[in-house]
């Protein structure tokens, strides 16, 4: 058996509390090298008559009260096996250690090592040692990971507010653009606003999402307005706060919750401090709001770089210093005065993952006091489990399953196999209650338009989204995305909706609509849980079953050119229902998909 | 080269700031597999012109400006071998990646994966993607881990107040025995007190050590006192609060740091919120201070279980609900009137890791506000690294540690390699700096004493010590093993201290004093940098490196039942001194090394 394989870690992903009761215990083997994987597991404390305490007692007796049950085998990917389980110790307290059998060996595996049960001298005393074993020492509720529960349901719509819909041309910033006249560049204003936001909730109520993620609408110079220069004002271009709230309530009414994005990572230059320590130098009252590495400040256009931290490189984006406690305040101050004054319903943070985890500590009790079921969401591309301990986000953009989805479907990069593994690389980077909420998408503001990554391939862009909401957690939708808008990288990316409907793909929009509701009405879609059937490289096809404690489905996805005939056999024999076309499905015949296409049986 | 074992971890010991501009990364390969490992690292946001912008561009180019630096190979482990480097990023943002070679293979690791560069066709891809290399976000000084920098060169004296001095005869409880007229028992009392530790201050600054760490003095009715009754008051038969403030100044006056011992996680049966849930049941104000299963409470006299948590299953134990905010701010003004009324420089939690951690963050930033240099100090006897990352605690109760060594020395149990082994293994499990202030210990109030460990072996004892004070990290003396107390698990191992100087080892307390003395000296043996020059499994011997930028310190060990010949020819060849004996060692000639015991030659 390969040793170097296999992986624990206490608290963490591997070892965490799923709810206040639930512990959930992952162990990684190497692929296809165990056979077998149980965990040993009980109190700490709970010793039968004549135990050791911890110890083999003087007559050679451990004695401890444990359990062996049975792992469950959650995942593979290229390299590893993912097994599971789920305990409910009765105290809340779990020491456990895994016995791992293939290839005729047992090992025991604890904190105290890896030994061979047969052939290790060492194995029988370091297994009777409660030492050698992982502790969760106590399973206190409040360090549960605990998100808002509506945020597993949810549909998220994105809106990029300069270019969704021109609402009221009265506050057309100078120079505006005629709406769609031309392709933007950076710098070119359109006119999107709230009041356009307001007239369009009709539309997207109708689309069925039931969450709106807009990018900032604080006061800004820039058209995507992440360089604030006032965290407590509407940017006039957009409207008023009187709009604003106005348009929060009737997206309530609608059911639709509402998420701002801010940004605390760094301002934008016109940012009143900032300006302060321009003009005033060592003597601003602000410069320790700033990262400054020495003084004067280097000009906008001196070709030096900026001599205080910023975002990127970039000038214009000073980082703020948020270990500092008047910035921590005022930050706080910024997200009580939004939460609770709108009665918003999530955060989005921008560049959450180069501020420090403390203020992401003190923001999450702050907002989380105000409103309980605030949504958190951070930006943070990469592995991000340090800020999803339950203490900092709910969330993170899941860009690690963009690249998995987008491998696959759009870009064609990666076998069926290979696509299996991405899946499964994500599914077991997170606790399972992190997955359920975690924010999927497929583009956004940030990247170049899917359909475009897709070759303007629209069933491929069908499909990619279908199979996001197959998966837990929140789904998003860039704005546009349904009625088939196209966009390479920023700015192309953020051009102005379309509202003319011979200009939209309405088919296309159907089909969103359809998707959408399944995802509303299908538990198992939602749900973590997730088993691969068939994985079928050479046919580029895969079948997977997601269930729940209420549902199972059996889903098929064509990732082909050309429609496919799928034999069902390893399915249960019987007559389904295909949720998207609502056709009959006979598992005793043979199934036809069209090529780029998914079923979804029930 | 075996891919499976190739492991990193980002935000962990594995990658973490050292200071507040310098990255630690460590990386984990298959043992002897890797010949070279290369930390591939810049700024990600640093592109040279016509660079990719985190991918390929159009015509290939990737274009990120970084460096490649080699890392060292820091320890041994039976399985895997560990890397590390240092790296001090200008502008604290680093993406990394690394190169592995061996047996003719390069292998790229990522955050994206593990890639064979000679044979894999996706690699050089994956390898020219930003997004697939780790990443450091920002290294902000507030999340930086910062211990109290004396914590680093201090020799801590545990005290068990009961046992270690009756300094004021007045206050001996009803029913007390002779000082060390018999064996204690769980309920005997000998009086030991405040006063006791007074009068005996000057012994202990003359033994040299520069912390006094005593167990728990609030009020409580039993000989430990961890049943706490009143976190107010000071036990009455160990004095009054202001002998304990004349005890802290007369401590501070002779350089010597006090710190206290709190149970947060459960009270003793009498406190009053608990004899209030006693006394009113369901209705008692107190009841949401405890985790109450039902009513009514279970009896002390019933054989049943508690049907409240409790520490282990200990009636006389409940468990505190930390999570209540009023529980939490009784404790928040506990910590809060000792540190400011009596100066106090350290806490030790009892059961620290069945607390939630929430509850621990607002106890740093409460007592680090009142007093910047306290020391943290957690009873967690796993692995802690879910503690130690810079927003709880500074340091726990090193139990890996206290193994190693006496598997090794005491206990016979291992071979100089497996030694070598599990010293290596607590050396990587937690970053550079909590090593550094790490409280390191051979044995406690909760196990057997060392020399019963050591089969009454006074050298082993000596040796034991000697090597733990050559290690990085907060050194503790459990009292008496100074003057070779001797002692079976508890009760037995909380003997009254030995006053007479007839039955004290004198011998051995001029050794204990010289060995202490070294450590405060030389800033090679506090150090975390440790290199083994020869490991003799044979010969029962070890021969390592100490060092740090001023002073390099060779240090041989022999740990088998005879004298030894050793050979030095493996470090530098010149005259040295041995610090214990002062002799002078000629490298060039064999070694002569008694039974059992430790050179350090400088």
């Amino acid at each position: 058996m390969n040793l170097h394989a296999i992986f624990h870690l206490s608290d963490s992903n591997y070892a965490y509390a799923y709810d206040k009761e639930t512990l959930h215990i992952r162990l990684r083997t190497a692929k296809n090298d165990a056979d077998k994987v149980t965990i040993r597991a009980g109190d700490p404390y709970h010793w039968a008559a004549g135990g050791g305490g911890g110890n083999l007692n003087a007559e050679g007796a451990f004695g401890w009260v444990c359990e062996d049950l049975p792992m469950q085998k959650e995942a593979s990917t290229e390299l590893f096996d993912f097994w599971m389980a789920e305990v409910k110790p009765p105290f809340r307290r779990l020491r456990y250690g895994f016995l791992i059998e293939g290839g005729n060996k047992q090992i025991f595996y604890g904190e105290g090592g890896i030994f061979d049960l047969n052939t290790d001298l060492r194995a029988d005393h370091i297994s009777n040692q409660l030492a050698n074993y992982f502790c969760f020492p106590f399973l206190n509720a409040a360090d549960v990971f605990k998100a808002p529960e509506w945020a597993k349901s949810t549909v998220w719509y994105q809106i990029f507010p300069e270019r969704f819909a021109n609402g009221d041309a009265s506050l057309n910033p100078e120079g505006v653009l005629e709406w769609g006249s031309c392709d933007p560049t950076a710098f070119s204003f359109f006119g999107g606003d709230i009041q356009g936001m307001i007239d369009r909730l009709d539309y997207l109520a109708n689309l069925g999402i039931s969450g709106i993620y807009t990018c900032p609408i604080f006061k800004s110079p820039s058209t995507h307005k992440y360089d604030t220069e006032d965290y407590f004002e509407i940017d006039p271009q957009f409207g008023d706060k009187k709009t604003f709230k106005k348009f929060v309530e009737l997206a309530h009414e609608k059911g639709i919750k509402v998420m701002l994005d801010l940004v605390v990572n760094h301002c934008g230059y016109n940012f009143g401090p900032w300006q302060d320590v321009l003009l005033n130098g060592e003597h601003s009252k602000y410069k320790d709001w700033f990262h400054i590495r020495s003084f004067p400040i280097v000009k906008l256009e001196d070709e030096a770089w900026p001599n205080y931290d910023a975002f990127a490189f970039g000038k214009r984006m000073p980082k703020m210093k948020t270990e500092n406690p008047e910035v921590r305040d005022y930050f706080l101050e910024v997200v009580r005065y939004w939460t609770s004054e709108f009665d918003i319903d999530g955060w989005r943070l921008d560049v959450a993952n180069e501020v420090d985890h403390a203020f992401w500590r003190e923001f999450r009790k702050e907002v989380r006091t105000i409103k309980d079921d605030v949504y958190i969401l951070g930006e943070v591309w990469h592995d991000s489990n340090p800020w999803l301990r339950g203490d900092q986000f709910d969330a993170v953009m899941n860009y690690p399953l963009t690249s998995a989805i987008n491998d696959f479907i759009a870009k064609n990069k990666t076998t069926a196999s290979q696509f299996k593994e991405a899946i499964s690389r994500v599914q077991t980077m997170y606790s399972r209650n992190v997955s359920e909420v975690n924010f999927n998408l497929l583009n956004s503001h940030d990247t170049k338009r899917l359909l475009n990554a897709c070759n303007g391939n629209k069933q491929k862009v069908i499909l990619s989204y279908a199979f996001l909401m197959t998966q837990a957690g929140s789904s998003c939708i860039y704005y546009g995305d349904e009625i088939g808008m196209d966009g390479e990288d920023d700015p192309l990316c953020r051009k102005c909706m379309i509202w003319e409907e011979d200009m939209q793909d309405l088919e296309m929009l159907e089909t969103f609509k359809k998707i959408i509701s399944l995802r509303k009405i299908h538990s198992a879609m939602r749900s973590p849980k997730l088993e691969w059937i068939d994985v079928n490289d050479g046919e580029n096809c895969v079948l997977f079953k997601k269930y729940d404690a209420d549902e199972e489905l059996y889903i098929i996805i064509n990732n082909s050119d050309s429609a496919k005939t799928i034999n069902l056999s390893a399915i249960p024999q019987k007559i389904y229902a295909d949720l998207l076309s609502n056709n009959k499905v006979d598992s005793t015949e043979q199934l036809h998909i069209e090529a780029h296409s998914i079923v979804l049986l029930t």
